[in-house]
């Protein structure tokens, strides 16, 4: 097809309009397909299983709701509600027919989408703003303007799907009343929805983008690509989720929604939930892009960052494929969401044709009814896939890739996978979490310790219309819901978004070059004025534990005296603590804010001494054991999740924390076992206890910790812990009574006899 | 073989001692191997699929344990504790290694046995009772004789297999030094123990027996078979459940431990947890029997019971074939478990060579290394099994099947299943708990409502030595603990078990002759004295609703005015209640005894009017919602189990507790709904509203309760209920309002147009 440079395309589209010429008659469809991939597709009925599968899993799904009619009602539910879910199943049924028809020129599919557009072109005229008050940016036929833009992005391809179907007389109807007003409601009817640096504003910029090409409507082409220029928002204005409508000066429409928020590494800023949620406009734009506008070489902007994105996404899963909850984010939302379905098939056709994708695409069992779909399952049919090998990786945060990032270390053990995750990135907008330095850790698809994601309910309408729940912001987004340190029982940043968005943490080193010691090392300075937080986490396959244990060093140093707060979320049946400890008969919160209030407080223990303290539990049939090195003066808490919750809205997980009062300059030390296995089959508890007698730190300076570890077989092994910046070839010796140790890289094991 | 009757077995056996003639060499193995059925086996090795794997599991299980060496430790630990588990290994593995050596004539098995039975020789005569001193009846080798039994009962067979091989020398000094004092001492020496009617006296009863046998050595084998005649037990004795150890005149041994315990439809008293423990040294010894006493015809002994029983185990579980966790009972144990192969491959072999137990076997995937494995093994080789499937069954308790029983009713929709399980049997001695007319609901292998099962976790050494947690007395057993009615906040029977163990409930009709209308009912008399409680319970699949749905009708009557607490313990996630209700800020528990104790009160309301009160809740990706037909005055309280729970020893799952106060005659009515989905990969909330908008008694006596549910879609149903004794030939008629009703069966369902 014709490509257009932008001053002579503008040109053409006023010409266009005034004479009401189609230029492009007879050249749709043009945006996701295109009439050379649907000949070849057609060609091949029959001889690719996977694709076939699809083609007749969507025409079972859209074939029956055909035979139920044409249902476009009045707009009027939050999420979860009965109009809501129907204009959401009319956009995905819409786009399925268009393919459909497409694909076997079977007539009803068009007259389906005919009929239907046309029920949608009557109302539209008349709709005011949803009657749901509670977006920043109402929609017409959803609550917010973000659904509206989905329905959009979705119907802008069943209308390029029946193009040519359609009479002229058809088209130019529907434009006018239908795809025109929506695509100019969406863009200079919503500035503060459309021009923005946000996954709203991404999908709002291809919706109106993806009917632009369409309608080869320039006009919309370029408010997508560079948002609009004049957009009168108020610096200060925020979303519903607290985050900043737009900066001073920012850059805005899809070309800076993918040069700001991806990192170079591919990483999105809002974290893996959101990525993927935003991967479908952006993927899908992009070959709509690739189809119309070769020229932008839009798979190669940033190096490559949209290819990078899927990749990232890919590897910040857990071993059932499930996306680590970073920030806020629904546990359970997978690789075989359809977005990721999308995002693997278009990785795969428009990237590098890795073959390892397609084990992904195998194990989703299904692909796009498109170009990239088809190659996909064509290649799967040529058993062509290899395995995809998820890594241990290091992921930078920030446009540049300077706002800290996301450090996964992975080790296996047989057919165990013990993954770590360490959050040390940016604020990631109105979504994120005041969580710096927090972390979860997985054996498996089982979490050890858990991220507990958003407190939201998505599309189940009685919890808030399935919208953020107000526990969201009281306890999800709290500093003491994570796994890392709560100073003076005050969340990080004074749980303020405006301050938090200004830091990120800070990568001290991540080595993952020994498979059997790989560690990472960040700081934040910023969460607390005056404090520096520093967590040095090890992953260590060691000859004397069954599995791979998770060193865990927080050093804390500060200008005054703190609380030091510090959680470790388990999940399971508690089976031993080896410290004495008291349990109340009236349970009471341990706090009154920043989350603080949403914790039972259901034991406690102050230690008389210094001692290797440990608590054993039971989850998913295996045992774990995290021993602490603790102080004199230490508490132990008990903690579950639930008080305060008069919706009965948050999960009642417990929690131990370790507290220490009065500290200026202080260390955390605690060592994770997962050990042994429990059958109720066979009633057989297999190495039931952790395997560690005793936990101290024996060294401690600037730059390193010495850990010491006696097992229960009275077997000493050292671990020399870097805390300052180190590579896998940093030469490094230390004298610890007169005992002179040298080495070279991160960390040093070293057993003695 | 010679069978010999008992007189001339004794004079034979008196002889034998006499003169030490060894009238039986050269006939081992005889116990459950025999050497034809060796011969046989090895003639078809590597040709029968199931069999070779089975015994192949267990070379290299074997294998790998003869390469460590003997370990016979002085016995110090309670379970879970090191010797504790290496004796349980060592007998487990002596079994095993007999078998092997019969199979595979591979010496290296003889060896092995013979010097880890030589091992035991040398130390059991120094051996005095175990240090721990917890049990009732101490043994020597274990904590309590009761492991001792299970020791003998494997190493009987594996000296039965080794008898051949060793030297006449060895046998004497085996005998001398370990087996008969072995035997002894569990008889004679331990007689609290061995002369009850308890599944531990099953273990001891065959142990002695199977020993005797091996050794031919009559005086063992009337002891298990009858029991001491002289056991000088006091009649006021209690073991350490809190059971009676003997009810005087009760006959004692193997032969009355099958005719009490055993019901005639094959229902263990005691619940499918204990059946199934105890059905190892049951088939095992008949298999005994039945080579060595086929006289006795043990297989039809009380028309069969020993195969009802299996029958009855199988159909006592969940989908996954998990039990049901009735009584003491750890959940998760299963149709997977030994015994169970043990039972099924004997069932099979010994009863009516059912093709559907082949299924079951094929499922468990392992055989018995023995005749009854080989011919299930054989079998399914040759593609003989055919679907074993669980239907609504009404099992009858006590001996003479008068001590009420279990009534299963089973509904599918679609691949779905929905089990109720309502109890309404005997106390189940020792491990019964004090929950009369308590059901419990699955859908699938999910609990829609639990039964809480034991406060155990058996075999895990941190929690107790693995032993009953002192929460199994003051919560699992009690009535608060399970889905029935506590009235006055007081347990049954005031949680007195000897007055509890002379009552049981009684049936008063069992209708499952309708697949879609299934009833049971079922009243309990002398739970509370001047009380009748009686239960209802429907199974309906209606058109108006997505699955099958539960009525409950709870009618009490009473002479006086009580209160009444109803729970039912649903598990999931909350998601909404259609009353006003209030949340503590302080967690206080719901009471101070019988149970009441162990919950936190975590919500509460009090109704103002008579209303429709409605739960919904998630759980397994599916909502549930519980419907009830309130009362003006009835109160509704979120209970947490957790409180007074220093150990940490409980699960902290949720219930609605329905409350009536200062009632006399009165009657709770609930529906229970499964529906719709949720899936966290699309974010799909489908139907997760409740179908009904009203629920109400519309008309009570003495006989009938008419339920009126009126639908969301204004669709009213009138269900007639039965309240007394009724079949699904009996004919009814009932006036309402000047209309009448004429109806045959158990319930009338009428839809109002």
């Amino acid at each position: 097809m014709i490509v257009f440079k932008n001053i002579i395309t503008t040109s053409a589209f006023v010409l266009c309009c005034l004479f009401g010429i189609q230029t492009k008659a007879q050249n749709h469809p043009n945006l996701i397909l295109t009439k050379a991939s649907v000949a070849e597709m057609r060609s091949q009925l029959g001889k690719v299983a996977l694709f076939d599968k699809s083609l007749a899993d969507a025409k079972t799904e859209v074939d029956a709701v055909i035979l139920i009619g044409i249902i476009v009602p009045i707009p009027k539910d939050m999420a979860g509600g009965f109009t809501h879910e129907q204009h959401k199943k009319n956009y995905t049924i819409l786009q399925k027919a268009g393919v459909l028809y497409q694909l076997t020129q079977d007539e009803k599919y068009a007259v389906y989408i005919k009929n239907m557009l046309f029920a949608y072109a009557k109302m539209y005229p008349t709709l005011p703003l949803h009657p749901q008050e509670r977006s920043y940016a109402r929609g017409k036929l959803f609550w917010q303007a973000l659904n509206d833009a989905n329905w959009l992005v979705y119907v802008s391809q069943s209308y390029d799907c029946v193009y040519d179907y359609l009479s002229k007389k058809d088209r130019i109807y529907l434009e006018k009343n239908l795809f025109k007003p929506f695509a100019s409601f969406l863009s200079e009817g919503s500035p503060q929805f459309f021009n923005r640096i946000h996954n709203h504003s991404t999908w709002g910029n291809v919706a109106v983008g993806m009917i632009g090409l369409v309608m080869n409507d320039e006009k919309y082409v370029d408010y997508a690509l560079n948002g609009l220029k004049i957009d009168n928002i108020n610096p200060n204005a925020k979303d519903n989720d607290g985050g900043f409508i737009k900066v001073a000066g920012q850059k805005t429409g899809f070309l800076a929604n993918l040069d700001d928020p991806f990192s170079p590494d591919g990483y999105y800023t809002e974290g893996p939930y959101y990525q993927r949620y935003a991967m479908y406009p952006f993927m899908t734009f992009a070959v709509a892009l690739q189809n119309n506008r070769p020229d932008l070489e839009i798979f190669d902007h940033k190096n490559g960052v949209l290819i990078k994105a899927v990749y990232a996404l890919l590897n910040l899963t857990n071993f059932n494929g499930e996306f680590f909850p970073l920030n806020d984010a629904q546990k359970g939302m997978s690789i075989y969401s359809k977005e990721l379905v999308t995002a693997v098939d278009i990785a795969y056709y428009f990237g590098n044709k890795d073959t390892s994708l397609l084990s992904v695409a195998a194990k989703q069992g299904r692909v796009q009814l498109d170009d990239a779909g088809f190659a996909v399952a064509k290649a799967i049919q040529e058993k062509k896939q290899t395995p995809f090998i998820k890594k241990s990786l290091n992921l930078s945060d920030g446009s540049d890739g300077t706002q800290g990032g996301i450090g996964i270390l992975r080790a296996q053990k047989g057919s165990d996978d013990f993954s770590l995750v360490l959050k040390y990135c940016s604020q990631g907008l109105s979504h994120g979490h005041y969580d710096k330095l927090s972390f979860s850790f997985y054996n498996n698809e089982n979490e050890i310790y858990q991220d507990y994601g958003l407190a939201r309910f998505v599309n189940i309408d009685q919890k808030n219309g399935g919208g953020y729940l107000k526990e969201n912001n009281s306890w999800a987004k709290q500093t003491i819901a994570h796994n890392t340190i709560t100073q003076d029982e005050t969340s990080h940043f004074d749980n303020d978004f405006e301050t938090g968005s200004k830091f990120a943490s800070e990568l001290i080193y991540f080595d993952s070059s020994n498979p059997k010691q790989q560690v990472i090392c960040s700081k934040e300075t910023n969460a607390y004025p005056d404090t520096e937080l520093k967590r040095t986490m090890a992953l260590l396959t060691l000859e004397n534990f069954e599995n791979p244990i998770l060193i865990d060093l927080f050093s804390i140093t500060s200008k005054s005296t703190h609380q030091y707060d510090l959680p470790y979320y388990y999940l399971g049946q508690m089976i031993d603590a080896n410290f004495k400890y008291e349990t109340p008969t009236v349970l009471e919160p341990l706090g009154t804010k920043f989350g603080y209030q949403h914790l039972w407080k259901v034991g406690h223990s102050t230690l008389e001494k210094n001692e290797t303290t440990q608590l054993t539990w039971l989850s998913n049939s295996k045992f774990k054991t995290i021993t602490a090195a603790s102080k004199s003066g230490d508490e132990v808490i008990f903690a579950k999740i639930g008080a305060n919750d008069p919706k009965f809205n948050l999960r009642n997980n417990p929690a131990i924390i370790f507290r220490r009062k009065n500290a200026k300059d202080t260390r955390f030390l605690t060592i994770t076992e997962t050990h042994g296995s429990y059958s109720p089959v066979t009633e057989s508890a297999k190495n039931a206890f952790s395997s560690i007698k005793e936990l101290k730190i024996i060294h401690e300076d600037e730059n390193y910790v010495v850990v010491s570890i006696l097992d229960k077989k009275d077997k000493s092994t050292l671990v020399f812990l870097t805390t300052s910046k180190a590579e896998s070839t940093t030469k490094h010796n230390l004298t610890i009574d007169t005992k002179e140790y040298e080495w070279t890289g991160t960390l040093l094991i070293k057993t003695l006899e």
